[in-house]
């Protein structure tokens, strides 16, 4: 039987942890009246931007025509206050000047772009009721609007990105990646929050989709889960590494279906209308209204006996 | 240095967002005493079902011989009360009336439908525990069942599917649903609440297994992360909607394996005992016995130097 | 209008579901002083130490060099308390007898172990950040090692397996599956803990990757979303089981990239600086240096008309 | 070294605590459908009324002209939900009958009471407006009405008691008394519901108070702490009980001022402008205008030496 | 404008405060597995016993006669297991020793004090019934029983006392004060755990009762807010401080009334049947069937005009 | 059988609460970056005070030689950074201009301020250990210096005492009456944080103490329960409101005790070593030495039968 004393070792890791040697590479420092980024904050922000766009949906307020107005008033100012706050974070997390003048700027941007989100509600409503609209109408399982709304991770997905992507055309740094990755979290849809994305949008299913930064998807465009739009090699620089910035990642026109794990990579056009089928692998441009399959099924062995 | 005002963007920003016209496709509107479904209380239910089958592994409650009844009796019982709630929030949420008898009809109808459930979780208990088997047996990490149950995302997904798909055969809208796509958010694992699986089902990894909706699906069957059982095309109705509720999915008959990203599309049968290689496109029937693999892992290019 | 009676069938139930008989296969019995594995604390667990390795990016304190040592020494210590009661309940889990001496042994085990654990956390930092910065300089969409910190899921899904995989080294039972299905859950990366992965590893995207537990990893790997490392077929036993642990899943050697969707599977090596393409399905040794693509894109049928 | 079996004595206790006999004096049952009285959500009742009341004070919702009536509007919205499931709960605790009918009418009367608490508040708002401005000036270290209504105890104590008192005139049951309890609890300040107290009322320090039952208040008074307006004795039944419901306790008219630890005792009058001095013993009737205080300080012994 | 630095005052005083010297005489160490009374459990404590002894009002657990069972046990099981570890912290929190037999020890002396009280659980409801129908027969507020448990604090200061009496007399250190002064906390109501209670026990209003340490109380006694059973001087050492656990508080009859603020002060004794009246000062015996009246409320002196 | 309508008494009452004239004398108007003082941060703040002064009674941190520095650090920082935001709190809500450089100054005086607090915690920690000492030799009830800091209400109200009034003499607004009120609220203890206490300071009991804002109380001083040093009358102003900030309470020099109900009432002074005895009314000075009892506890009628 022992008696547990207090671990030497215990001492000794931490003054190695202390070493400013060991951490500078991944260590962040806080500057007085700098606010962090918040996981925790934006995911309230995502929640009540949801609550706003889709009113009665989300949230445990009670929506009545009678009063839907002040929930509206108030979950848009609370939505402002939490929004300026990450905003700030975002700007300060990239800044690395402890600095009252750089601090007052960062405020004031802060103000003027939170003044902006909030001012494109009503614009992203437009465009996410058309998404909405889309997975219902693609779904044959759908049973209604309500049901898209409440349900679907192509939703939940979608929104995030609509409003993560116009956070970054604010410039807003760090931010919108952020809330892009809690979305990839919880639905295992990838989308980059600079991807340029047209309305009447829906993924059937969604888990394992990549839509890579620089692709630009047309109106009324169906893709299923496992699709990946990716790059298909980076230019490197004269160190090794990849050029950051090109336009690496494909352009999907207006009408086009994506069937489900099919990689189309690099930046090629998949001209309006197309169709491409399931597990198919594209790197070249797709002539408007192609319809794309794999060649063989039966290029599968059926074998009897034997392990495989 | 400067001084925020209240920003006039976030008045002009509620008025429009408060005008019907703008909300009224994307709105849920709520009645006096009709509950709302709530994602809290389901992921509460699915865990006191889960705690009720596998006793000792959910839930802060130690389990002993001499008191596991009371544990029963308090888990089942509330259990009761809980669902019985989302079942009339279910029942609610589909109903446009506001109507004092409609509601009392739906209190009715929810009552009944939950003392189904309920007598349903002895059965559900020993499907359940087939599930553990086969994930165990088949699975050369798995040490215990215990491992199994504790920590495997198939079990998590396979015992969600079981509570919704029985609570989908009752005939309650949008709950199996929503308990669906829980499971699938935190496994990665897509399974329609409608698809029929047999006894002694099993998913290894998982991230990305799609099941539609009318899948049918034998005793032991295994399939692999990535797999696909969808639909190969919908027939379309005469404005081009899809048609709803045709057997469109696979049947996959008793003890057949399907290996990862495998897709199998459209009503073809799988016959008993076959199995299906990773990567496989299948959408024709396969004979009871076959095995399918990819024709040519040489159909690989080696290419020496060059950027892919 | 009805008034609800408290339902029969609720006796009824509750007692077929406390029959011995019913719940045996899946019931685990707990000892008076012997705690049970909590996926909470290993949340907690796991937060802390990422919190710890990368000072100033998780938790809520501020980090500053004047003060960073009081917050490394109260986590470590955190860490130190909470981290031995889960070795210890994992020690437990899997022991099945109620004896004091045994848990006894137990606490003196688990005292030892994780003492061992927190002394190989400066190294877990050291490697660590090898992996930030590859996964910086391997994606032209990262802006920042702060943001690969913050933001990426492969850093995330990574870190867990470095941990658990320590654990796992350990002797440590239960624990260290469970850090890696909790990051699985969060990421749709599932990193068997028994894999042994060396420095500079990093995943793009990541859901759907999967890799098992005999795999073997060089330095300097890059891997994308949907790839597999995984098993080609199990040996069977004379009772039809798979039998465990026999080397079965591939190693990479250093300077490795393989492409998303990709499937290598069996104890095939994939020989230094090879490059493995998007979709591949590999089951034989790949030479140092080689380059896979999928043969022909053109093995696609452009079908114009017709429904797929 | 001991191994602690499941204690015997718990299957015992459990079976004596189990018998009817044992528990049917102290025991509430609950019939379906009938919420029970909660403490939780009076508390969030009474400071949801509170902010309604005092914007800006409770809550933590910013309040600014433009935007006040949208926090007001949702905040008295919340507050009619809240309050009719409680009011409702009031009135099936104090029913015993288990009747769809019965519990119907107790519904549309919670409704309806709960309406007329609605629109009481611009009156209870008025009120409690004079209660803050006595307390301000009646109190030399008061230093703002913000900090009146902010951190004094006597606040709390009266807008607590004027809402169940309010709650009190409607006939609802048990809700009152659970409010002026909590209040209690909190600031030491026993206030019945049932007490009529008019306008402008402020108590200073307060611990102790004691106002009982059929206590009347006029305007304008201050008492101070210690202070008790009690039954002087209680006419009895023929079976030894006190009589219930017969006038008791004081009326105090406007203008009167109670010192510390007086103690008014029975239906007596404290005449308009009185001043009672502290630790002084009523029970009799006081004319208009006269002053009272403790005959003799010098009754007290000077004794040198000695222990008390 | 400012930056806001690292205040240096911050390292200086950490230095201070870290000095042993300033800290030795006001600081409580822990040894490894020695737990730490801890209020939040205690609390859970009380409040799961209140909710066995008077089932169906508080908790959140419905109860009908069918399931009544099912919650004692739960209930009860779950008493056993907080109350088990809070014992055991009270036994270490006095032990100065960190050794493993004397931990083991304090174990299994835990484990027995638990099951004696555990097992004296449906006594101290049945001596909680009689006290609750002393409240409601002694008050002509009073509504109902369910009202007196619901609402009193004399019910919730009076269970508290005779939980921790119970483990007085089981002679665990600390846990028993610990419990009473929450009692005080929430009721104003101070009862020294050591004091002996007998059953139909009532208090009304309560605040600023104080019964002390070596009271000795009666069958149906009735006591009013603000009454002191006191000691009247404390026999001092040698070395000028009070000599502990001399008898030096009042022994109270049967039948006693005591009106509100009345101080009974030293080891007298209130003869059966007496009551003594409100601010009376009593520090000698009284003889049984006495009733103790303030000599003159004319000892008051009415004052015109003047300030007092 | 009733369908429960939106009731329009909602949007009548909502209304009238709107209207500025309602409301003006009552609200409190938020600007932007004005941070809100919050009972809530408050309380945190005290208990980090406490666990600082007190280290290993409060707070869930294990206490050790080896790492006691670690847990003061972390502790000490946060208390600093918790503190500054409710300093700046404090100060804005006295101010009403809604001014940026106004702001700068506050947020420059709080830091400042708030450095002198943290300095000031050695010197607290001194003098709470005397009263920890005169608190332990001053109660024949009390066990260890432990039981007394971690269970006696004394210790809770002076050390939020304490920390107020240091508060208090920094000239911050506001935050040191929240305290002192929040220690009333749970100990019914009220001491006034301009009240001037020197050390070795002890109550018994505690409920119904008040202790007015310009009291001054010597070392060594013991009071009971009920004891009020308080004002006997207000000078007032020409409109007939009371002066504010002129001496009206009591000076007690060294070595006294007060017990319980006593009141000491104007500017007297209680000479050095006296003792005050329960229920005495003290109006003028007493000289130092002196013992003080109530006259006559005869002065108390014997009636033999009849009602009181």
């Amino acid at each position: 039987m022992t008696t547990f004393k207090y671990p030497e070792v215990l001492q000794e890791t931490i003054k190695q942890l202390s070493s400013e040697e060991s951490y500078k590479a991944v260590c962040h420092t806080h500057f007085f009246e700098h606010p962090m980024p918040s996981s925790d904050k934006l995911a309230e922000i995502v929640n009540l931007a949801r609550e706003i766009i889709f009113p009665g949906y989300f949230g445990d307020s009670p929506v009545r025509k009678e009063s839907i107005h002040y929930y509206l008033g108030v979950n848009t100012e609370r939505l402002f206050e939490l929004l300026n706050l990450q905003v700030l974070a975002g700007l300060c997390f990239q800044c690395e000047t402890n600095n009252a003048e750089k601090l007052s700027e960062h405020k004031t941007a802060a103000f003027e772009l939170t003044k902006k989100f909030i001012s494109s509600l009503p614009e992203l409503r437009r465009v996410l009721t058309t998404d909405v609209q889309a997975a219902f109408l693609g779904d044959p399982a759908a049973k209604s609007n309500g049901e898209v709304i409440f349900c679907y991770p192509a939703i939940r997905a979608i929104s995030s990105y609509r409003f993560a992507h116009t956070l970054f055309k604010l410039g807003i740094p760090i931010i919108p990646r952020m809330i892009s990755e809690m979305a990839h979290s919880e639905t295992g849809i990838d989308i980059n929050p600079e991807a340029q994305i047209d309305e009447s949008f829906t993924i059937d299913h969604g888990t394992g989709v990549v839509i890579g930064a620089t692709s630009i998807i047309g109106k009324n465009v169906k893709i299923f889960q496992g699709v990946t739009l990716g790059a298909k090699s980076f230019p490197i620089d004269e160190d090794g590494n990849p050029i950051k910035g090109i336009p690496r990642h494909p352009i999907v026109e207006d009408d086009v279906v994506i069937y489900s794990q099919a990689s189309i990579l690099g930046r090629v056009v998949i001209g309006k209308g197309s169709v491409i089928g399931g597990n198919v692998w594209v790197t070249n441009n797709v002539a408007p209204g192609s319809k794309l399959v794999q060649f063989k099924p039966r290029d599968v062995l059926f074998v009897e006996g034997g392990g495989i």
